[in-house]
């Protein structure tokens, strides 16, 4: 078996940063891969993320950073990865190090766009890791508040209990509680999936619906959540866990989320063009509708509020139209 | 069968003053009982509520309106209860007229006090109301957003299907959406378990547990409402419908919810006492709590948060310490 305090952190955003503070209370040496040589340096004189998460006091002293993606999986059994989606199949190539007999835990909420893939399986896929040693870790969770110590539940999934259980351990801690599942695709699925629903959540309340409606959207969205997740991975599941239920809520009721944020403007108006120029930030539920409509199409899972959503962000319907229509197949 | 073209609505807060809203958009006549003359004489002058919901337009003209109960009974065919739970054994005891081949809607979200019921129940075992003649109206909907034409879903439940469908004719219109349930026991628990959860998500809040866990909570509410009413009245519901779920998670995260204000004070320090003082309303909660606590002592669903909220309501338990303990059952 691999050995688990040998862990690196794959990235530099606010989860990234989360999880390095997790680790930090359990680990004396942790390594730390993100691009901005800038940011490294800054860490290592000034305790803090200059770009995200910046009230988090960090520990340099544990910290092996870098901008070498490859000398980090070079040196490093566990490596989870915390980037977005949308740029992990660039970093990716960066690779000349070999990935085998590694463990590889996604904290990615997101699919792969070039792939259309969900993160354990672009990795299972393109880089023939074996499942029993891919992981998830999972919230709900926000970054914000794990910079705060106030007390969040993580799920960390893997096929392997083992694995499961010893990465737990890592990051448990006083602020963190964490369960274990064996459902690393229902898991990642349902993490991605939120985002679209946190998008909706968005586009309602931009066109004026209200707190009734959110709560009907939310009780629909888990079900239709449930449908989905079955067709692609049918396993014993229940949806209610925090690992699903749980981070839809902490996202869809969230209005610090990119997500809702990003549908809030499209509610308001805004072309998609626009409101993607307006956020800084990649709201990943952008592409994760797409790849979930496409996904579904084949699979045939009633999903009234994922079509909704890509009606109006790809085929170009009007928003108020399309949730018009979509408040008729919600009960 | 009765006609449905009879009705009346029994109460003069919010919630009776937006289900004659709702029904004022489909019936000529309403019948609508309030303890208040003046508040009569107040709604056939200037055409709103003073007290309750005063931003919605009324139409007197379509409102028989009366603060005797016995004469709007006797004069109605079908009944609609909206008035506090701990004051329905009061004003049933005006009752001089029968309540004999009525239709009787529960729009109250909570328990008869002295009775320690639901409304249903207290209806059936009370008054020998068949269950048959026996349904509930409920949420996920604030008062508020009715008065503002939000699009709302309602649940309405009668074992009767022909009553349930008959009832959601006069209340559906053009922001109200109705769906019909045959589960009356479990929605009207429901209701009634959602205010202890939001007195729960209160309590956490005033203590300092943020967003992450306020989520976990609601995830593991959910789960909690399933046990104990799959144990009160066994039969197949999914838990994730608007009734249920929507219902908790449009209180859960209400920040003008009584009852999680309630929890937010007693979370913060205040005793239960000054707390109830503090709040010029009933936090119906308060008494669902012990209700609820009683009725599993003999069921023995496993009730983490009811107990905890239990035990600082009515066990002088510190709120600190209670939910202390509750963090380690939740998942």
């Amino acid at each position: 078996m691999s050995d688990f305090s040998k862990i690196a952190v794959i990235g530099g955003g606010s989860w990234a940063t989360a999880i390095i503070k997790m680790l930090s209370e359990n680990l004396e040496n942790i390594g730390w891969y993100m691009r901005s040589i800038y940011a490294i340096e800054h860490i290592k004189r000034n305790k803090h993320n200059p770009n995200y998460l910046s009230s988090a006091e960090l520990h340099p002293e544990q910290l092996d950073l870098s901008d070498n993606l490859n000398d980090i999986i070079a040196s490093y059994d566990v490596l989870i990865f915390a980037i977005p989606s949308a740029f992990l199949h660039t970093e990716l190539q960066k690779l000349t190090v070999s990935l085998e007999n590694k463990i590889v835990f996604s904290a990615i909420k997101g699919i792969v766009p070039e792939t259309g893939l969900i993160v354990g399986e672009h990795f299972h896929d393109h880089y023939q890791i074996p499942f029993e040693n891919i992981g998830v870790i999972t919230g709900p969770c926000h970054a914000e508040e794990v910079a705060m110590e106030r007390l969040s539940y993580l799920t960390v999934a893997c096929q392997d209990e083992e694995k499961a259980n010893a990465l737990s351990k890592v990051v448990a801690g006083r602020y963190i509680k964490v369960t274990t599942s064996d459902d690393i695709i229902g898991t990642e699925y349902a993490a991605m999936l939120k985002n679209i629903y946190a998008i909706a959540a968005g586009i309602a309340h931009g066109l004026g619906y209200g707190d009734n409606f959110q709560s009907v959207l939310m009780s629909n969205a888990i079900r239709e959540m449930k449908r989905f997740i079955k067709k692609v991975h049918k396993m014993k599941r229940n949806i209610n866990n925090s690992a699903y239920l749980g981070d839809l809520l902490v996202t869809g009721y969230s209005v610090f989320s990119r997500n809702r944020m990003f549908g809030n403007m499209i509610g308001k108006g805004y072309t998609v063009k626009s409101a993607m120029m307006e956020m800084s930030m990649v709201a990943e539920g952008y592409y994760a509708t797409k790849s979930a409509y496409e996904i579904n199409e084949k699979n045939g899972a009633k999903t009234p509020i994922i079509n909704a959503v890509y009606n109006v962000l790809y085929a170009k319907k009007e928003a108020k139209d399309e949730f018009e229509k979509l408040t008729n197949r919600l009960n």
